[in-house]
């Protein structure tokens, strides 16, 4: 559930169209709102005043401004809700593709605001989650990868077998307190370091 | 960009809503629409009709009929567009984790529709590509310890080095013309069956 302390930023360089989204997440009972009007200023006031979640309304954006607000949607890493009059099949792929979490083409009124919220943040979090795990799920890979390679090297090069050089690269992490990824990583930087 | 071509099934009880989106579609340039009204054969006519995208009108349902949608969503693998009159914040999140491609609370107006088709295909095609990627990278990391063990496997029982065992196994997948990890879940298999 998003809590009524959520600190939310609005953009938006149209003063009435603004106070439409301020409205709407005040009668939902969100108190930390702020408005900015300047779109260039952005990135700085994101920056300083860390919002937990971002509106912006652009009407009709040129190009620029759109990529821009596309760029800083994959900068920021929060959920961000983006309102524009009109959109074609690209430019609306493209705002997916950078992650905005809402994207609302002609749909911008009061009640809708607290449902836009609701859903801008369940979409952040079910990326962010979906992410997270193919993250884990590539590093455990790379870590796996690389533990073999370095095995591989201990046995070739005391002429152990492979649980016995298992054993010694988890006796030298325990020993060092370090992972064994990167006692592992260690070891092959070395071998290629100063091997043949 | 999604083609004219696209198959298009409505599902809303209500006619007049039905054609608010029917005219949206048809306006774009969609001409393989169809409309069902009877929201308890959803399941049979997308078995049979096999449409590309999904338009779900709901108005105000009750949660039995969400959650029958919400299933629906997970099982049927495409694009779906679903619109509710209102909405409270776990019901919203229940959507998007259903995997509900465009989700919108009272904001059915025929020029919307268009880009909330754009919106349902991009973000359907967006956490399609993010889940494949996720079960390759798992299966990858399955397959590495699979084919680990069998090298363990073969190492032990037959005295041979870790590449020489590697070496033993690609052999015999590259003879038989099968892929290196269904030898070793075969290696695997018996010697957990045949084992000590």
């Amino acid at each position: 559930m998003p809590s009524p302390d959520l600190s939310i930023l609005i953009i938006d360089e149209n003063r009435i169209r603004a106070s439409i989204i301020e409205e709407g997440l005040r009668e939902a009972g969100y108190v930390r709102v702020s408005v900015i009007h300047d779109v260039q200023e952005v990135g700085r006031t994101i920056q300083q005043s860390e919002p937990d979640v971002v509106f912006v309304d652009l009407e009709n954006p040129k190009r620029d401004t759109l990529e821009h607000f596309f760029s800083l949607s994959r900068a920021i890493q929060r959920p961000i809700a983006m309102f524009v009059d009109q959109s074609d099949t690209s430019t609306t792929e493209k705002a997916i593709e950078a992650g905005v979490s809402a994207y609302v083409v002609d749909g911008l009124k009061k009640e809708r605001i607290k449902p836009i919220l609701d859903m801008a943040i369940s979409r952040f979090n079910a990326f962010s989650r979906l992410t997270r795990e193919l993250e884990e799920a590539r590093s455990a890979l790379e870590e796996r990868k690389i533990i073999d390679q370095a095995k591989g090297i201990v046995m070739k090069t005391k002429s152990l077998s492979e649980p016995e050089a298992y054993a010694l690269l988890r006796k030298t992490a325990m020993n060092q307190n370090r992972r064994l990824v990167d006692i592992a990583q260690s070891l092959v930087t070395a071998a290629n370091l100063l091997g043949p």
